[in-house]
């Protein structure tokens, strides 16, 4: 009966028993969020979306982050979502590689938004929609990530339909059957990694699991033990899972708290290997380098192998780009993931020269770099814990650079300040209205 | 490299190597189709569809069968396709048990109003469509549906998005592309059975797939390799497959021909055993039956083994109702899975006498009933092929008769003999609005 306790939980769960610091990480994990939506604002893919909403005559209702052009709730969550995951520099639940904010946040905004909700609701929505995927995570992976499912979008869309569930007011069987509509929707092939439709999954999640609030409001009736019957999402998508893990200890610990944010605008699993070649780039100059061996976790080579990045897209699953850039510019900002950046001659060469080893015993924020220079010259810099990581995580200032370095190019400075002050006392909000206004250039 | 040849065979396939037949099973099972989706045009669950389209301020631009409400594309592809199965009185390809029509026929018949097309480009791509789909069932079960895959609506994504992407003329890595954006999106668990969201799938699996094309035809990049890449769909999904089903013999035989009619409004597991109690009908009164056991195929167990059905929904899950109703009835058809008919004194008291027997050895078509009398007489009927299967079609004459049954409480006589005729000369009819407009009482 872990669906039906899992609704217990959620239904019984009151805004006041929130700590400070949980409620300070869904600030900030909100925030993070909205930097990255904002600043993938103008991408393509973006572009396709919104030109198919106005052939569709969807009619604009809902923000667009970044935009000036409105839509529909549901068309506004699936952007939104994806957005955020373009530049692959969201939030992330280091322990299941899960970017919670993705299919969470949209849904919320959007909600709040159409139903001019304060923001305490919007706090307490997102915190919710947040625990239920990431508890979800937690029951299924790895086994379920290693077999391919990005657990981003599957595990997603029921944060999604829990957070719509909780603003719609949903009751218990009304929040059961979301997440019976929700769970049976989950989808997301790690296959696709590198192209257009990665970020298109959490967006497409937080519309899927939206969809699914909106029609269990109705009566619209589903399964009652979605996640644990025996043709459930549990025993079809996951080789290994352990379902206590969604409701033990419900309350006393929060996963949102270990939510963790990028300083690096790809996989955080890149991120040591980053850390580690900066470290060593006041070592030697560029011509006199031999070679860069990196020791790095499994998944980095399994997720991040190209060899030879022909965009800045496909830079992001390159350990080979990235340890070239970081030593080049100090950096893995999103600057260093485009286009030019990939294609310039001294990166195509020092590219050649990184070579990733794996250590199997090597956790996933654990890198060593070892620098070699033609001269015989060797220098080496281990790094425990990446920067962005649960022990080593970003400070609320750092938290803001990003914001206002990501955003520099969709919206002004003063838009910037106002949305980071806004975001961090979203508690005394009463409306969303006044966020969204500066989210598209005045 | 199958999901490359998959493209280059769609893409050289022209409309005049179909045959008489194809286009006739394709006519068929549209005029089928078209039939089930207009007759259950009124379900609540279509309400609930509407009303949220509506709140949405949804444009109204593509029909709804059996309505008088529109939509935009991606919402009308949703709702005709849940429609259509609502009944579970749709097409069956009885090898994988996938009904073909339900995710690819209402993206047809939307982009076919929304683009003006004539009734050949509908008919090929609707070919082309349940090809690639059934073709990928076969692929990948029985493995896939026994995990407890819904393969109607995980591999009907892949149809929607080639019958779309037929339509729309996309080239080879627009196709290519669709079909990935399309695969990581397959869902569907079969653990919600008995409910509305059964009926959902392959309508959201049609909006998925219809979307899919829709951003490949504006550049949307995706995986060239969606189906047997290491994280591709049949690795993930399926724990057996044979993937050169997809390609092998392209253009010689036609998974369509193979396409059932149901004469009977509940899964075509069932039918057998309902054509079998019909048979015996003749040989006793009510009163006098002692039991009536049924042999019969084990999925018959596993799929409708409800016992006490409280809902005409659920009647159809149970094989203690159908059994019973065939033989109280003398039929099987959407009256005799109306709520009254499940909650009636008699039926009660027949399902209680209905005794269903697992034969390892039987087909999905075969069934066996013994009549017992309390004055101990017994009668046997053996059904070698249901009604309705390859061996023991249902005539065109047959399907006709279906058509006008199942539409009568939404369209009147005369529209329905429009449709017909309109539908079985698809080939001649130059643009599609003249079927729509018959499709909602005047």
């Amino acid at each position: 009966m872990i669906t039906k306790q899992l609704v217990d939980n959620l239904l019984e769960t009151s805004y006041d028993q929130f700590s400070d610091n949980l409620i300070l990480h869904a600030k900030k994990s909100i925030l993070n969020w909205m930097g990255v939506a904002i600043g993938a604002a103008n991408h393509e893919s973006v572009n396709m979306l919104l030109e198919l909403a106005e052939e569709l005559n969807n009619p604009g209702q809902i923000s667009i982050l970044g935009r000036k052009e409105k839509t529909d709730l549901l068309f506004a969550s699936l952007i939104n979502g994806m957005s955020s995951h373009i530049f692959d520099y969201d939030d992330t639940h280091l322990d299941t590689i899960h970017h919670p904010s993705g299919p969470v946040a949209p849904v919320v905004i959007a909600l709040g938004e159409k139903l001019n909700l304060s923001g305490k609701e919007i706090l307490k929505a997102f915190i919710l929609g947040c625990e239920t995927e990431l508890r979800i995570s937690n029951a299924v992976c790895p086994s379920h990530y290693d077999k391919g499912w990005h657990v981003t979008s599957t595990a997603g869309v029921f944060g999604a339909a829990v957070a719509a569930g909780i603003l719609l007011n949903l009751n218990h069987i009304q929040m059961t059957y979301a997440l019976g509509v929700a769970g049976t929707q989950a989808f997301g092939l790690r296959e696709v990694f590198g192209t257009m439709t990665k970020p298109f999954h959490p967006g497409k999640a937080a519309q899927n699991g939206l969809l699914a609030a909106l029609l269990a409001k109705k009566g619209f009736t589903s399964s009652q033990q979605i996640i644990e019957a025996k043709r459930g999402f549990a025993n079809v998508l996951a080789p290994e899972s352990n379902l206590n893990e969604i409701i033990d200890g419900w309350g006393e610990r929060w996963e949102l708290e270990k939510n963790s944010f990028k300083p690096y605008a790809c996989g955080i699993v890149l991120h040591p290997a980053i850390d580690a070649c900066i470290g060593l780039r006041d070592r030697a100059k560029l011509e006199d380098v031999k070679e860069i061996e990196i020791h790095v976790n499994p998944y980095v080579l399994e997720l991040t192998g190209k060899k030879e990045p022909k965009t800045g897209l496909e830079g992001k699953f390159s350990v080979y780009h990235s340890g070239a850039i970081a030593f080049i510019d100090g950096d893995g900002g999103q600057r260093q993931y485009e286009d030019d950046k990939v294609l310039q001659a001294s990166t195509l060469e020092l590219r050649r020269k990184i070579k990733p080893v794996v250590k199997e015993h090597f956790r996933e924020d654990e890198a060593l770099a070892i620098l070699r220079l033609n001269n015989g010259e060797e220098y080496t810099n281990y790094i425990k814990h990446a920067t962005g990581s649960i022990e080593n995580p970003m400070s609320e200032e750092v938290l803001q650079r990003k914001f206002n370095n990501v955003t520099s190019q969709i919206i002004s400075k003063e838009q910037a300040s106002v949305l980071i002050e806004q975001v961090m006392k979203l508690d005394e909000l009463e409306s969303l209205a006044t966020i969204l206004s500066n989210c598209t250039k005045a």
